[in-house]
């Protein structure tokens, strides 16, 4: 399975747009093909950094979603939001536990 | 690597009281050898819900963490907080992008 991290850093003026916006993609997220897990989160540390964590059954179907316009039109709209580049990772994972 | 998620969900009234346990946990276990990264967030979705989110260099790290007493403490402390059991999955991952 896939894994995929990312953070986004939003302007602390930004943080409830940001959320909303991210909600939206999350929810939008969960109906497509492939999808295990979509989720956001607010780092403990920082009200201002958002964090996701995403589950793909395949790396096809996270080319998928990342190819789905409203995936892109997402991210033009938080990063506009955010303080500095969003940061994301993508891992080949097997779950041993 | 290893990537640890877990998740919590704690009784509305002990949100605070988890968050301060958690917080002390991320911390102390990032200055254990072999700890990349170790960070508590909470689920947008429902504020009561705490998510873990820990990479670390080996299975062998990872399994020193949780024999540390302070681990097993930190444990037992949130559970009394819980509703339910809490989740945990490991990944043996390897990053591609």
């Amino acid at each position: 399975m896939i894994i995929v991290w990312g953070r986004i850093d939003v302007l602390a003026a930004h943080v409830q747009e940001a959320l909303r916006l991210s909600l939206e993609h999350v929810l939008r997220s969960r109906l497509e093909p492939g999808c295990i897990a979509h989720n956001v989160h607010v780092d403990v540390e920082n009200a201002n950094t958002l964090v996701f964590h995403e589950e793909w059954e395949s790396m096809a179907a996270l080319s998928a979603h990342f190819s789905d316009a409203t995936s892109a039109q997402f991210v033009d709209a938080v990063k506009r939001l955010a303080v500095g580049a969003p940061e994301l990772r993508i891992f080949e994972a097997t779950q041993i536990g």
